[in-house]
């Protein structure tokens, strides 16, 4: 079977990232989850906290190696030597994106091939930024993230003040 | 009739808000109208000063009640035992997000249905944020928003000085 | 409570129709299900056939009337006296022909307000039509359909032959 | 490596098509091409004409087969078992479709993944309808399909016959 | 100022055409409208129907000219010596599809440009199939037609009959 | 012929906006490239950087004039005399927006038509975000801009350190 990598930023990972790494981890032979990192950005999580996360959640799957990645994401799957690189994509997503990076990384090496996985309909809506603000707003996320994740939530993000003033 | 509540920030309220707002008024017996804020974001006006000037402009309808709300929308909706959640759609605007937060809201309650809108073809281009961008470069939105918003828009945003250099 | 119609052509009725149908008669006080007609289309199911499964299946709901109608449905409204004109919208249907029959209505009439309801995340891919493929392929449709329509569609529709040419 | 299926009804393939083929054998140990016929359609070509094009064109690819196919695909893949679906996406093509189909597919037999393939930028417009209409038109399309299929395009649809009448 | 084509099938013309006609004049030195006609297509009015009915409407515009077509629409701009076709696109169309028509035309001349030109908002929802629809239903279609085509549209269909058998 | 202007941030110029001049410079008599500023917004080159560029860039073409403008856009056709506002839509872009924008303007001053021209397929993903993402990263982007812009780019932006910590 083929090698193939998944990058994101996985800030936090989700049950939807998770359900697509377990549909990934039974068409390839070994599967790079890659954390990807830009120093330029902020993010909720560090970039060792995603890359510990990820590294336990996938845990459970033999052929999942979990690395942390802060250049172009063509090279890693050029050092791993994997042909293949997975992106999820939702119904209700930005496809147009997606295809425009695909495009992008198939100018930077086009021997390797981009391939869109839909997501299942059960992680519709599971941006990792809607669920930081439900955790904002005191909402349960217990159906959309791992427990172990959820915690880490909750330690990182305080939820806002009760106030209604109208 | 039912009860209803049409939540957004309205940072400011424009004409396209209260076309929606007095078309909900003939629908529903009762419409709150919610100021949602969001402690982590930056706005033009204060909470208040949004709060006010929704409560000054929807005065003449009186089955109309203006709230301010900090934390999750549903609750809201439970709070005042709103069954009818309104959200007004443009043709151009982005209806993947708006469906991904309907269903996201069907997650938190499902008793709660959310229902679209189409905004009136007058005020497809009438977003907060172009607005403000018209009054700070001196352009004219007196057929956009409400007379008491425009004098409150040239209070907060200061004009940009003329310049041509080519 | 208002009084509202849901038009459609319902060929046939689904599960995804009845679930929508069945939250709408929580919201409003009378629906109206219409069976719409156009005599220069073809239809799977005829008129009268269409007419009599709708009214089979509404028959628990109490507030539910279903009337087949040919002509501008905005009369119908008209007729029955309903401000509310309920379009079922799927994140994956083609929200743009939704709005712009909506802008026509209103054009006809400014005091029909059409809403849009999202539907149920179980229900994205139940359009009639791939269902009735389904049946001529001799897939499973019991998920889909009542149970009294997939009786009618096995007995309208038959089986493709197996063929392997390969 | 994995097999995959590629369905589609190729009237008449393109170079698109084989773009994608030949990208597809490099990635999976057998690729199996499915023409897939519907005797409720009409086509250019008969379902044999069909098959024993993509054949010839596919002849170069040993880890190749080319099948034909009239029941559901889900069931073509079972009886190869092989459990990915290979779909090229374009650019400009309506991806809801793609996403519904795939959704579908999965309610079929959950164990066949859908995979999407973005089409190479060269190829975003070489529809197949769109290649007859310019071979009606007496247009070039050398550049979007093989010679082969440019022959057999002229053998079938004769010119439009010139007309100027302004 | 440039010399253009606007191609179009216009059955029946409408306001909409007419309203992107009258911007266009002031533009270009020559405005040809080209009622293109496809021998595989049926329409609601003949070809020579349609040329007649646009070259009455456009009369009153000197630099406007009016021909029927039966082959590529490059042709047409090559035989005229005309570097510009015009596309109207409204909002609610499916621009995908104009983009793509536009690079099959690039790649049949590369020296014809298309440029889009946005419908006006009045006329988002002017689609000849929807207004023939009305026409058949009965509606009132006066300020969406010229009344030329509105007397043309009576004459060739005939309304629904009326019924009701809810 | 007529003359146009073409508005845009240019941060920096890239091969495909030059692309979409050199179309332009064809088809108008003199056309205006204006490096818009906004003093609210950060930029990676400065306003004059962006000017300068663009000038030397555009030199070739002798009815092309750059100019810098902080205004509205519309006040500057008004300025010139141009009727003409040229956008280049992406297949991959948000086409609303533009849509959007046009109405907008149209909204200012009715006499100035926007036009959309769509970008040339080699050029569908040089957003310029992406192209400074790239340089920070190391990747090769001669193919997507001029090698004065390339040059400036370097200067600009330093690359990221490379890092596994996988």
């Amino acid at each position: 079977m083929l090698r193939a990598i998944m990058p994101g930023s996985f800030d936090p990972p989700t049950n939807g990232h998770l359900n697509l790494i377990e549909r990934a981890t039974r068409l390839f032979s070994r599967l790079y989850v890659v954390v990807a990192h830009n120093s330029q950005k902020s993010y909720t999580f560090s970039a060792e906290e995603r890359l510990e996360m990820m590294a336990d959640l996938t845990a459970p799957w033999p052929n999942v190696e979990v690395h942390l990645w802060e250049r172009m994401i063509v090279e890693f799957a050029q050092q791993v030597d994997a042909p293949v690189m997975i992106r999820g994509v939702r119904a209700l997503s930005d496809f147009s994106y997606e295809f425009e990076l695909s495009m992008l990384n198939k100018g930077l090496d086009s021997a390797i091939e981009t391939i869109f996985m839909p997501t299942d309909a059960r992680y519709f809506v599971l941006r990792s930024s809607a669920i930081k603000e439900l955790v904002r707003l005191g909402g349960d996320v217990s159906t959309m993230v791992p427990s172990l994740v959820e915690r880490a939530l909750r330690n990182k993000i305080r939820p806002a003040a009760e106030v209604d003033k109208g």
